[in-house]
């Protein structure tokens, strides 16, 4: 970990007041962690739009009464094994299932990954959400 | 204006200096400047969802061949009068126009009024961005 | 305008009645009406991603009292002339002003401007919206 | 599963055909599919708007060294039990943990679970995303 700095910033009275409610409503215990993580939100926006190296959390639902569904979920997480990392399965109903696929790598690769298994027929829905890889943020 | 306040955070050089080269990028001649942009932004996504007085700017591009469709534009937003301040058109070629349509109200009754625009038949697309009528940042 | 063609889809019948509630809700006429705005918005995201040529509608706020800002504003639309369709400004109180800039280019261009008009000192917040020149939704 | 029913939509066809190009490039495999995921998509959407029982997946990247943050993370899911439906956990360097919490409950509840591990300090960065139970999707 690289040593902490600190900078100060100006802002107007009634917008810090503003802040410090909505951020005490969230549970935040300090203002500077509130800053902190909308610094770093924005740094990881920025490595996803620059194609750095991220971790993806693709959430999908699918039916597995789906036929060839399944066998082409495991082939398409295969074909990127070297950066998958894990895979977290839960039984939502009889016909559902809810899978969280955990992928490291360039962003534009991670959402190419993304865009196949959404595609596929019987996934019903899914989002990817990209975050950082705890690098950057050092 | 209400005074302004100092405030101090502390954080990671890293992730400071990824920070400092991001918003030198996009032209900020000052990270106090950046980080109130955060902390604004933070503040009106707030508004938003509290359903507090917003601004609400709608842009549309519809198809003027459409038939009936400026009509019912314009009963549109004569049926939230008190709440359009402006409106801007734009001829974009022989058939389509931009429409600006900048409202002030709660945001769930500038919500209303952006579906019921887009829902008509020739509006092709659109989006309502909600902004802040500048008192919340005082 | 190029000719209207019709396809199909096949879905699920709960599915299909719920959009049917959503969308009556909203105003839509019509069920199709309402999928083809939803291809319309897939289309438009595709092109921001593509750097097609687009319109933006870049709206800001900010307080005119802020030393050398209106010309700062005035001189970026400048740069960027031939790009610049039209812009609106609204006195949203004694302080505060509300411009939208309305833009034609490639999509990252577009970005660039409001970048550079979102950093300038004295402008509290903005947001920026693109959306389809007409053409591609032939 | 309740049954497919077929229902029809016009439209242009250069929007048509720019359609089909996005899609194949995504690799879907019919229209109807790619379509019918954007139908789904506006309805998860809606879900989430209508606080309606949803499921969420926070993805949160964690420094393990932060003082007594491992035993706020657990309390928190804890605190939860009834809706926390497990955790993936995945070690991304000596430092830096990434953990997927699957949560199933009423839209409201899930964000403000999430908002409060977000906000602990220690978490780093993260993401909620709010999907379907696939009742709503029969």
């Amino acid at each position: 970990m690289s040593s902490l700095v600190r900078t100060g910033i100006s802002l107007e009275r009634e917008l810090l007041a503003d802040f410090d409610r909505l951020i005490a409503r969230k549970g935040y215990g300090s203002r500077s962690e509130a800053i902190r993580d909308l610094v770093r939100e924005h740094s990881v926006e920025a490595d996803v739009a620059r194609n750095k190296v991220i971790v993806g959390a693709l959430t999908v639902v699918y039916d597995h009464h789906q036929p060839r569904l399944s066998e082409r979920l495991i082939a398409a997480q295969h074909h990127y094994h070297g950066k998958v990392l894990a895979t977290t399965h839960v039984h939502l109903d009889a016909r559902h299932c809810l899978e969280v696929v955990i992928v490291k790598g360039r962003s534009a690769e991670v959402q190419h990954l993304a865009d196949h298994i959404l595609s596929l027929r019987g996934v019903k829905h899914g989002k990817l959400v990209m975050t950082t890889t705890g690098k950057q943020l050092k």
